[in-house]
């Protein structure tokens, strides 16, 4: 039962919906790196409800407040910890009863595990606002990347039926990468971005959501980075991943396309290049025996769909036992794909720095 | 750089192919726990190789020597150490030279972070030879968990173009898993297992290799297990899913399938049935905010196409940086799937032991 | 180069002593325990300073801030974050700048370290200061433990040349520890406690500083708690109590008075009473083979003289490379013990909960 | 509950007195290191018994087996295991009842902790044979560490009443260490080691056994070694000295020495010297603010007298509930100090490794 990941560097993230404030512990950074704040604004920015009307209207003031770690716009190399305060609580007591559980969501396991002291109120921890910290520690990651060589970026690789350009992935560049680091909804092609927007509005007017898949990537990795059996990049990345809510798949290269292929179509052959070992093709987005073998690093996630919806759904009342029908009211995001893509990229430059260290 | 994982059990897996042996320390399983050895000895003999066609016809007499841990076939809550000796050894020095590197497999990126000092005989450590003293560590794991009441059992899922009927993933029995667990070529539907060792067959004959996908389900597992940002059921099984050579993805329930599904299809609603709270469907593959939710967990991993094939392949030799054509000799799985199916389902129990303890 | 600690929960600490502010994450916490956040107070005001002449009269309000974890003062089982904000802090940037290290301090091997980057007013992360956030864990862990049955508590075994009564290590109540920790000057003997009041104020006049033994037990405790090679009761408790500064040694029962005696003076015999096991004699401080055996926990730590003295003292400048002498400024603890009782209160109270969960 | 430790390095122990074998595995290790196995298998029979009359006349043939992570006497940079097969077990049926335990063993403890089911047979994991594997990892270390310059020694400081030469702490030369490394009763002053083999043979008639301190030290270190709050020197050495039996107390420099001294005695005063800082006294033990400050890290522990003696002694029958007289047969240990000393060693240089990397 933990918040805390990583292993050289330990992420902690705290916090509850409608609590006090959220926030994160990142420990074990190096002393020295000068952090440019205005970049992990502009992260948290991606990420924060309300841009337009592909997401939710709700206003989010999510001003990073650093308590330590930094001194004059640079790490200590103190534990770095941020909190965001939460303006918008309101006081007094607060009867705690968790009733009719919202279908797809952490309700119901949580009132079991928690025995019903968990907080409920918007999720609580189990809310998606908890991954504003993780942007946040995301973005600081990326800046020491950076100071390595190192450029983590993402798209939206598919929205419904409705799919991006995917990375071309033997040949991915910082630039592009950074490109689409810096949309607030980061798709290659501009005319699939449209109809992914098109697809989006479609399923907010019908009150309902849609989930899609997030591709992201990282060049300027050293070769061999990773290794052995359980310390692979795989294997550092997933359960960060996994971490983030309504991440329900995380694949490496080709990932389940492999399901029908041979070898001889998608093995990644190798020649020599400008003196350099290169690799003919990336069919295993850049991990080989779970350590990096010089080409981009390409790992893509799938976001399911928001389970809040406006619709009647089937559920249950857990004081009485009976059935119940359940309309959740007040505005949803009704694709929490776009704003999850900095939250990927967060994930993904805290795994690699991990790595790195 | 680890070859051990888990938290409150801890897994220490060592060997090299071609080494001394292979085996594991299992750290942390509750003493007097009673071992019924011939079913730890029938899951080894799943992943042997040699079985039939379907995969190689080397022969591995992998007898696993307990060492420690366990007292008139009873844990004794000490550290359960086991050993297979690699008894085809030969002495000796050897040349550890590795000229030009597989394409697809760690080589080249073991040969740059290894400095050139890895074992490579036989792939070393990265050999899929290293997955016995995890089906070993996984049938010990069964047998703690099924005091507990609870099973698990793993199918093949597809390979190439032919698939399995799927789980239904809301209506899974001890039994039918009990049923998978117990086949050298797990699959439901007796037609598709007809086909798909058709399928092998015909990339057998072609020298090539084709890939696949396992299905896995746990019936039995109390809800509320796993829990908060970075505990999850997910998180805790990924890295060791991801541990298993030529796994490229892993997802839960509908997985990549998310994608193009809206919430209303597929969210999971609950009533009331017996008095319990129950599920209609089960497409979140009973995790819910990373905690189970009661239905049957249920993930599936993708398998690679197995890279060593006879065909000619481009590669380069890093000795003298000029570009080869490499040509694989010896005998090779057609596909790994079938085999994989054990690894798999000693990757989950392993998990859940972890998140039961 | 970690601020994080122990296994099952998850303490992690930040802050520095002149930033923005300090506090912790406890992560891991069971939900559902009512918390007494006075209790918790009131531990905290036995650490602060400026309570009478054996202390700095520096005034520190550390008011801790729940920021999560907490609702309606019971634990929701989310991490249970607190910070304390700096209230006197100046604005403005800082010149980082350490010339001359205080000997016997972490100044010099910090700057080497750190580069040069680590915040070093007022020893930053390594101030004494950041003992607060782990009182406050403690006073936590405390209750959590309380409704277990479990009591700790401590009392100044020795400061200079003055000892106050030891621990009756075989005949401890709980009564007798919540006594001892409710006191800010934790003794048992009243004129013990008068004599060593005594030896500070010696020390003071003469801007020097003393050091001292802290003894701590707990009693309640289950049998067989702890266990195996490295996952010992010693082991938990140790690095924990060796990261509270000023910390130079640990031991547990006799601990290093075992020296010179042989095993039938000090080995601790059984016999039978009411029905129940019970040991003549606790020599071994309820600790054997790494478990609690059924006596009361008693270790003890020995805290080195304050290195903050007012007298001259020879040092180099780092920048020079020049010989200096350094006058330390300011007013000083001439003994830090008495303050660090909770703090060691807090640390067995973390580690045994570790233990428990 | 769990017999693995260290962070960047793991070391995993495993085994039980009378089973199959013993040994361990070291996760982590860099690849290209030439071991030097004869000095390795002359540490190991620094700590194997019956050398002469201070330790028991049994005959262990430890001869460790290593089954991976080594080509050519060269590391692979795979985990290295090792194993030791106990050839001296018996076969058949184990009647593994306890009923009498043993004084201050862990006996009584482990019956509860693991329900009558953990093998008592020469105590198990528990017993004092589980440090041959430590030996044995840490004579791997220190070749680790020889290449970066860092060597590691110990001596006996004391047993029972008898005084060795202390160190001097702040001149301590990596000749002298390697000569103390070499010894097989490992003394500075050639008298004192006369007197103290003296003490241990008078116990030794009397059939009781005595105690002692045993103070390591390591030189060559670099400075900012450690750090953090529990990341340190301290809370990294600790866990694993408390893991050897028989240690109730570790100590840094002056350890339970600064209870009664006051700063202006014991501060760590600084002076350039040949361009470089120094200190002018080492009390401290070269751990400031848990990390090395350039002096020599030294520290001691304390062995309690081991607790098996020939003397009649009050236990209980755990089957009866009766009280019983026991009296231990077989030869024992009069003192276990002079075999625990490469033990010490190996534990510092594992702990000084697992920082390094």
């Amino acid at each position: 039962m933990s918040s805390v990941i990583l292993n050289k560097i330990k992420l902690s993230v705290f916090g509850e919906s409608h609590g006090n404030g959220i926030g994160c512990v990142i420990d074990g950074l190096p002393a020295g790196v000068k952090l440019d704040f205005d970049k992990i604004y502009k992260d948290m920015a991606r990420r924060a409800p309300g841009k337009d009307l592909t997401s939710t209207p709700r206003l989010e003031k999510d001003i990073p407040n650093v308590i330590s770690g930094v001194l004059n716009d640079t790490t200590t190399g103190a534990p770095l910890a941020m909190i965001i305060e939460n303006t918008n609580t309101q006081s007094g007591d607060y009867s705690n009863l968790m009733t009719v559980p919202r279908p797809s969501h952490s309700d119901y396991p949580a009132y079991i595990k928690y025995n019903g002291y968990n907080d409920i109120r918007g999720g609580g921890h189990f809310s998606g606002r908890l991954t504003a910290p993780i942007v946040f520690a995301g973005a600081v990651a990326k800046q020491v990347l950076m100071q390595k060589g190192i450029t983590v970026g993402a798209h939206i690789k598919q929205i419904g039926s409705i799919k991006d350009t995917a990375f071309d992935m033997n040949n991915i560049s910082a630039d592009e990468l950074n490109t689409l680091a810096s949309k607030s909804f980061s798709a290659i092609n501009a005319e699939a971005e449209l109809a992914m927007r098109a697809e989006i509005e479609k399923f907010r007017l019908e009150q309902d959501s849609v989930g899609g898949i997030i591709e992201c990537a990282a060049v300027g990795l050293p070769v061999g980075l990773g290794g052995n059996m359980f310390d692979t990049v795989e294997s550092t990345l997933a359960p960060i991943l996994f971490g983030i809510p309504a991440v329900k798949g995380v694949q490496f290269g080709l990932g389940f396309d492999f399901a029908d292929k041979n070898a001889s179509q998608v093995n990644d052959e190798y020649e020599v290049k400008d003196e350099r070992v290169t690799l003919l093709s990336n069919n295993n987005g850049g991990v080989l025996g779970g350590m990096t073998d010089g080409a981009p690093l390409v790992f893509s996630v799938v976001i399911k769909p928001t389970p809040s919806i406006s619709k009647p759904q089937r559920s249950v009342n857990l004081q009485t036992m009976k059935n119940e029908t359940l309309i959740i009211r007040g505005r949803h995001d009704p694709c929490i794909v776009a704003r999850a893509v900095p939250v990927v990229e967060a994930a993904a430059a805290l795994g690699i720095l991990d790595l790195m260290m």
